[in-house]
């Protein structure tokens, strides 16, 4: 079989959101957005996210049960310096390895404070599961690391950013997913049976109905996402026809997945 | 033993986000902190959150698993009248009970087009699981329902909101989290210490350290929650004296959680 016949491998992710801060409501979570828009152009499908509390019996037991089910993890939160700070310990609770002192890790956080300034408390910052590679924080902040799948990242959003735009580029993803939107101001309820019709016969597509509610007026994005370009531009002119035959003006959007 | 005597019994809450649109980046959910905030309200702890796909097996799995794990669950999205949403017919199957057309539902939809506007497509958002009771939906839309201990409303979030509003004063909570925030413009790693000694002496309360980053400034929001008004005050005050003593100005903020 030549490499042209082997089917898109399709590579999966799961999202660990850590923090009682988001599961309280006092913090509004914007990093699963950024990660899910970030693995989608490297070719990594995010399957599943949770957010789970500071506690390191779910942690352990969340982390054992995703790493096995994805090809890739990706935590947010807990490796700060404060007692409630319990990621990096869970992890290598997870991976049944002690928890050391990453010697570069540590050489990174005495540059960045003054003389003095690495307590025990900051250098709680430098401790990593044994074997985990750090993760190169390009605003001279306290490193991620990855162990095995698992990428360990912080919850501040900026520095997260910066982490993972770094490492990026070093996934290993399969084929990348494609999107064109098209939008209408047609009630979902009027194109339902239509768009039913047209996902049947698009069935290596994905279609997805969007409602939306302006103080102007209100409609619908259809979003078509799929590997195969061609396909997708097909789909998209019998859509496009069908919102015409509806009384509709079809509007295509931006790529927005 | 007196009802005095009872400690305050722990009510906990999962919420599962449906939809393809969150694991893909295209909308950012709204619903999570909104719903974190109303259960606090209520005196439920969201012990959980997870973002599944719109995928049968695993919504009926994912529901199955967390409808035995905590007091309540809430789903969002999935209710409308397209091919994706199969959020309904998935919690049916995950209670192995049939689909049925709720007649209320369907005279309230009715009710809600024109004549001979509630074609096919818009009849399956009258479709609930047999057994289910009708949430009802302020904004004179489709409803959502609840089966069992699980609770199932729709995406869109000012629909959601409004739903959830009306049903909220009916859940049983136990006893509410009271919390009581202070910050100052110390670094997380100047407070560390002190503040997982403050932590060890308040086992009772739980102690969040969030830090912020802004143009002008930085510094640590300290956040302290619990049941008990007059121990959070207490650490509350501890706190404040030892912010003072590392040179910070503690200020209290609104109680965010």
């Amino acid at each position: 079989m030549s490499q042209a016949d082997n089917p898109p491998k399709t590579v999966t992710a799961c999202v660990l959101i850590i923090g009682n801060e988001i599961l309280s409501g006092r913090t509004q979570d914007a990093n699963l957005a950024f990660l899910a828009k970030g693995l989608n152009e490297a070719g990594i499908r995010l399957r599943e996210a949770r957010v789970v509390p500071d506690d390191a019996d779910i942690i352990v037991s969340t982390v054992n049960e995703v790493r096995r089910s994805f090809d890739y993890v990706f935590t947010t939160g807990g490796i700060g310096p404060t007692h409630d700070d319990i990621t990096s310990a869970s992890i290598a609770e997870a991976f049944a390895v002690p928890l050391i002192v990453h010697p570069e890790a540590k050489r990174l956080l005495e540059g960045h404070y003054p003389p003095g300034g690495l307590n025990e408390a900051r250098l709680r910052m430098a401790q990593v599961p044994d074997g985990a590679v750090l993760l190169p924080n390009p605003i001279s902040r306290a490193p991620g690391f990855r162990i095995d799948n698992v990428f360990v990242l912080p919850g501040v959003p900026q520095i997260m950013q910066a982490i993972f735009s770094e490492l990026k580029h070093r996934l290993q993803g399969g084929a990348a997913v494609l999107s064109r939107s098209i939008s209408c101001t047609l009630s979902e309820g009027a194109i339902a049976k239509d768009l039913g019709e047209l996902q049947a016969r698009y069935a290596d597509l994905e279609i997805g109905s969007y409602p939306y509610f302006r103080r102007s007026d209100f409609g619908v994005t259809l979003v078509i996402r799929g590997t195969d370009r061609e396909r997708i531009g097909a789909a998209v002119e019998e859509l496009k026809t069908l919102v015409r035959a509806l009384g509709g003006d079809p509007q295509e959007g931006q790529a927005e997945d």
